[in-house]
């Protein structure tokens, strides 16, 4: 017969690495979110594949792979990659940084993710969030933390960032292992704490099992944003419609995880406390503590990085403006509202 | 010459219109960012012209034009329509109610968009978020309000919903006034208070100069959620394709509004407070008085409507979790960082 008149519509093949198991959910969901509206947009011409950690390489090695053109996409935290340079943490979560909403506005109506971005840029990087974890617990220990001194000598397996070296400061002795190892580690007593994200990821871990004192408020993740780092050179060469598509389709999973972490987290939390969890708030003392290792760690960072300084002077300007504002509305609306029973 | 053998794809022409002048340019900016998104991501096939208040209906006059078919959208604030039905309030604010993230969460990922688009259903509406003000603030005064008997016999122009029966509770004599007019009628005296939305957008009216005293938190919203309402049988209509389109243009512009008065806000509050706007909390003998008042209204909604008492009792079930966990993560979290100076 005569060859079809027509050519399909060339179509677009993407994979999306995520430094995260399927068994996180929420986080893992965003990027099957973004897929799968990536594909509705597209009525099906669009399309990326999404692999889960150690599916196509391991969990942080998904920069590398953006910049050596293996993967189009990836999803991760970017504090992971501090060892690269300490600069990707303002894009996840600094200790005493700025809460979900607060990231948000800085990077979308402030210099956030214009800064940002103007630094991936040396990783072949375009940036957009994923959505955000929300202020996180302040982890799982063996036994109280009454005060700082506590701390010394704590052995804690802990996340990415510029958390791990304030930790460092007060005496915490970092355990580098793997998720799966930790719950034997605390049952044995080699390993004293965890920190890991907040009630409804924690649960299916169950820490609470072999270390039940889970402590708050996570004074390093204030609001920890996901990010969906994009391959620069692929994205520059899509259409205007296609990269439309591709930001739409992240503004999507970015508003679904924050959301469905607000709404499971409480109900994790009661079945926590009901399974005999300990909640317990950080002492002052402790807090104070932290906050005064944090900031010698992010004057060693502006000593060394002009660049550093300059993003972290840009956040911290602008958390000033939004603590000052918080006071006369949420902050203050919320105040009032621990006070009622609705 | 031969009729051309390619037919141009389809076109849609939507119209919206918002109940919001161009002024309010976070809210109405909105509705740009929604139409300017679909027509990226159609490649110029679906189309959305956005009128403001006035230019094709009166601002109330939104929802009967999506009942009758005269346009496909509307961006409003649904307790506009409490004269039709009160429960049109939840998909808006409340007093005492959600905030911004929570209502997300109550929304998305709780009950809230599906007991919603049930009750609209009968409007022939389909909803989604425009995005949401964040708390607002409590109004301008021309005198303090040393006590909640200051509010007995004030003559105060009141926006929608709920709220307007609490305060008439308390003896507040509600006037009804277009917005330009609120100024002259300040000045003058015939008018002793005004509420409006947060610094941002009051400021750009000027009513520092005519009211000084700056009260909040504004505890009738908590966080207004803004609405596209859609046209359900031009909605059903679409091309799965099509749907996905309108669904992620509405959460571009959502994320883009609720950022953009984040961001806004604190520096318009800084040029408000340097101008000789006094800020004032409410007593706490108000609040109280305001939330005894709010509760009775509820009261006597839930008793006339099932169907009220149903969404009612749902959001606020709610609300009691996310209060819960507020305490542990993101209250606890800004409780300390208002003690800090970063």
């Amino acid at each position: 017969g005569a060859a079809p008149a027509v050519h399909a519509q060339a179509a677009i093949r993407w994979r999306l690495a995520a430094s995260f198991p399927k068994s996180l959910d929420t986080i893992f969901g965003s990027a099957e979110t973004f897929s799968r509206t990536l594909k509705e947009l597209s009525g099906g011409k669009f399309e990326c594949s999404v692999h889960a950690a150690g599916e196509l390489m391991p969990p942080f090695g998904v920069v590398d792979a953006i910049q050596n053109d293996t993967i189009q996409m990836a999803l991760t935290a970017p504090y992971y990659f501090t060892g690269k340079d300490s600069i990707f943490a303002f894009g996840c979560a600094v200790p005493f940084g700025l809460t979900a909403r607060q990231m948000d506005a800085w990077m979308e109506h402030g210099n956030g993710r214009k800064l940002m971005d103007e630094f991936y840029a040396k990783y072949n990087i375009v940036s957009m969030s994923a959505g955000n974890t929300t202020t996180q617990m302040g982890g799982w220990y063996r036994k109280e933390i009454k005060s700082a001194k506590d701390l010394q000598g704590l052995k804690m397996r802990l996340g990415g960032g510029l958390f791990g070296e304030a930790m460092a400061k007060l005496g915490v002795v970092a355990q580098n292992m793997p998720a799966g190892e930790v719950y034997q580690a605390l049952e044995k007593g080699t390993l004293d704490a965890t920190e890991f994200v907040g009630p409804y990821d924690d649960e299916k871990l169950g820490f609470n099992k072999v270390a039940p004192f889970y402590y708050y408020p996570g004074w390093w993740e204030g609001g920890a944003e996901l990010e969906f780092f994009i391959n620069k050179k692929a994205f520059d060469a899509l259409s205007a419609e296609n990269k439309a598509m591709v930001r739409a389709a992240g503004a999507v999973a970015a508003r679904d995880m924050t959301a469905k972490y607000d709404a499971k987290n409480p109900i994790a939390l009661k079945r926590l406390v009901a399974a005999k969890t300990q909640l317990k708030p950080f002492p002052k003392d402790v807090m104070d503590a932290g906050f005064k290792a944090s900031m010698e760690v992010f004057g060693e960072h502006e000593a060394k990085s002009p660049e550093f300084k300059k993003i972290h002077q840009d956040m911290r300007a602008f958390q000033r403006d939004q603590l000052l504002w918080d006071r006369f509305s949420e902050y203050r609306y919320s105040s009032y509202m621990t006070t009622v029973k609705v």
